[in-house]
């Protein structure tokens, strides 16, 4: 290591003064990233997305990464920073980004969404939890290590993308023309969430998805029910009768060929959820539903990070104003999504669900299925990768306690991502967590988890280089 | 009688020539009437209304109807006249309505929808075919007899309702206060349709219908698909798969005690059907839809005009925007209503698919059923009524030949409402026909058809007096 200042527990202990020492001004330059209105969806934002981009840059060569630069595919820049002065250690890639969702509804906000406005123990603002203060705090890991130490436990690469909020398109074409750039032997994400307060975990795999529409047509245009009703399809009627086909009667998936290479949960993983002690009552209380809809034989968490699923997110059909209106609706359309489980192919999912809905189409009636390009395959690191085992030490070092893995339901397509196109695994060390409003009005982030965060990140470092 | 002037054969041809010489008149006076924007529905139009009723006051008054007043039962009044002067003859009460739908959307228009345009051989505007024309042509076939012969060869009530357009609101409540003064032998309508052009038809049938709203819960809040997707229920797809209990897999109603009641068509019914060579092709490809729908067994007739239906006209949930969202919908509806076939009686049959979807909701969601008050019974007018036999005669004369019996797949409230208040069969005689754009933009009427008119209301009166 060409690390010139102080080593092992005396490097943590002088990280943890300096982070003490430098905590304001850390949270204040937080601020100042997060005032940045980087609303990456919206062309207006251009002008915060830019600022954004080059607060980043700054600060990195600040810090004393090398090769900052700003790596575009025709999309907003992502922004790269090295440090590989560890020959012999392994090398991360510390992945977050700077773009966050428009802060609509604006009525909504108790403050305004890009002035971040301090409530007892959190700040308010948008992107204070997804993905700002989580990038942050990992940079801060690297300041600090380099102020004490002069250099990294390790080998370093940071990107910071600026398209994660709609769908990171630039990055595969970037993981292609910039592959030397990017090679790592693991990906840490500061992004993605913990499970909830209090309880130490980490998140060890996510569900994959896929997208499409089901449009269904009986008729040139709208008709009179009473002039027409009888032999005449109504759409929506034919809609209803084909989604009702996607499950059995006790709600399991009926669409044959879609579960093709699920995998079974391991013991690992059943044994990860009964630790968790899962309060299903409070689950279901706290979203004003009735327990029951989950499909026979299957655990509450099971279904939730690991199951597959079909869900109708939209139905569309016919007269939908007040009062009523004798129309047979001559075209109904549902937007469906599928959540994918490990070992799922998302394209033959996708294929497999088109096909079955299309088979239930009556022969005087027209089914067309727009399907969402691409899709997500489910994404698990491996039980006994090593990255993963430092990341729980440094949780435990942090916590006091071994954090149990935890699941996610939803879909982080950058880890399928870059196992795709780099051949990466993805550990995860972000101090957000899911109640905190993410892409919702009023979003914030806990001082606590700040702190905690810096003192993570500071043992993440060494522990990494020891995997 | 107390006719004065001439009779039988000879005064029908003083009334033809009459018509010829008063045909401009006539249709000047008539478009005065359509001028008046007299919709219902709109309280902004309330001038027009007005005035409409003002004008068709006017008219009664000045060619010779006596007791002409509004009826007012808290809504839009209705305009009575009464002539009484045929003792011992049968007294028949001509039914129209003055007011018409709005004229929405007014772009689609060609030209103004309260100003009669001459395009060929039609005249367009809101109000044309439903239902001024068809009211003045019976207006006119009265005037004509008391300006030819100083009476009337029966004795005639008008009753021309302002509410048509809005459900008929004050007619059961007049029907009551004015049971003595709307007393008669049979409700003569001038309002509805004839069958189409070129085919003389007598309608003698019409359908029922009742409506309500299905509105399925299954969550507070709609739900993050990734965060909850599998343990929790969709409110979109538990109304699908209640919607799809509705029917069998052959398209069959499953409604248990739906049908109860319902009467099997008359062979008489089925020789009209076979007699009118209807051309099941033509009307599939005039509508842009695939024959396949109609329950096995069924004719396609009989299936409009007899048969029951269970029709969803329209569908809510979720998300229904541009690309998609991952949501997990809380909440679906569905707009339904059926048309009932003659026996079916309207509380029963809501009663019967309210209980079939409650039924059919999972005990873990929640599901309601809004029903619209009221509903209308089936009409049919009895086979060897007297009245109808005269109007099947008068067609004859007109035409040259017998007029086909065809039903109504729609509902026409004000046949069961004068059965259940007055006790009286409805017998029609409209000039409209179901191709004028009724409801839609550039509605409009044919000039042969009012020719037609009034040839046929000037020998409608001595057969209905013959009858």
């Amino acid at each position: 290591m060409s690390v010139a200042g102080p080593s092992g527990q005396d490097a943590i202990a002088a990280a943890d003064a300096w982070m003490a020492d430098n905590r304001q001004r850390l949270l204040d330059e937080l601020f100042d990233l997060i005032r940045c209105p980087s609303v990456s969806t919206d062309p207006a934002y251009k002008d915060g997305m830019d600022k954004a981009a080059a607060l980043l840059q700054a600060r990195l060569a600040r810090m004393g990464m090398a090769d900052v630069q700003l790596l575009n595919n025709g999309g907003h820049s992502a922004v790269f920073a090295q440090w590989t002065g560890a020959p012999g250690m392994p090398t991360i890639l510390v992945y977050g980004h700077y773009d966050v969702q428009p802060p609509d509804p604006l009525e909504a906000w108790a403050s305004p969404p890009f002035e971040p406005t301090l409530h007892a123990d959190r700040y308010v603002a948008r992107g204070a939890s997804d993905d700002k203060s989580p990038l942050w705090i990992a940079l801060s890991g690297l300041e600090a290590w380099l102020a004490v130490t002069g250099g990294l436990p390790l080998n370093v690469k940071v990107l910071l993308e600026g398209e994660e909020e709609i769908g990171s398109r630039s990055l595969p074409g970037l993981f292609v023309s910039h592959r030397e750039l990017l090679s790592a032997d693991v990906l840490v994400s500061a992004d993605g969430g913990r499970w909830r307060p209090g309880t130490p975990s980490v998140n060890t795999n996510s569900r994959g998805n896929i997208g499409m529409e089901l449009h269904v047509q009986t008729a040139g245009t709208d008709l009179h029910s009473g002039r027409y009703g009888g032999p005449v399809g109504n759409a929506a009627m034919v809609l209803a009768r084909m989604l009702a086909t996607l499950h059995d009667a006790d709600g399991r998936i009926a669409v044959p060929g879609f579960m093709d290479g699920l995998q079974r949960p391991s013991n690992s993983d059943y044994a990860s959820m009964e630790a968790l002690g899962f309060d299903e009552a409070k689950f279901f209380a706290e979203i004003g539903a009735v327990p029951g809809a989950i499909e026979p034989g299957v655990r509450l968490l099971e279904s939730l990070w690991l199951r597959p699923t079909i869900e109708v997110n939209g139905l569309t059909s016919g007269y939908q104003g007040v009062g009523g209106k004798t129309v047979i609706p001559a075209t109904a359309s549902a937007k469906i999504t599928c959540r994918l489980g490990p070992g799922q192919d998302p394209v033959r999912a996708a294929e497999a669900v088109e096909k079955h809905l299309l088979a239930h189409c009556p022969r005087w009636a027209t089914a067309e299925v727009r399907r969402s390009r691409g899709g997500t395959a489910a994404y698990a690191v491996p039980e006994d990768d090593r990255f993963l085992a430092a990341v729980e030490r440094v949780i435990e070092q942090v916590h006091g306690r071994k954090p149990l893995r935890v699941g996610v339901g939803g879909t982080l397509p950058i880890s399928a991502m870059v196992k795709e196109h780099l051949g990466l695994e993805t550990v995860m060390l972000s101090y957000a967590i899911a109640d905190e409003n993410i892409h919702a009005p009023n979003e914030f982030f806990r001082l606590s988890s700040f702190d905690d965060g810096l003192k993570a990140w500071v043992r993440a470092l060494p522990e990494l280089a020891k995997a």
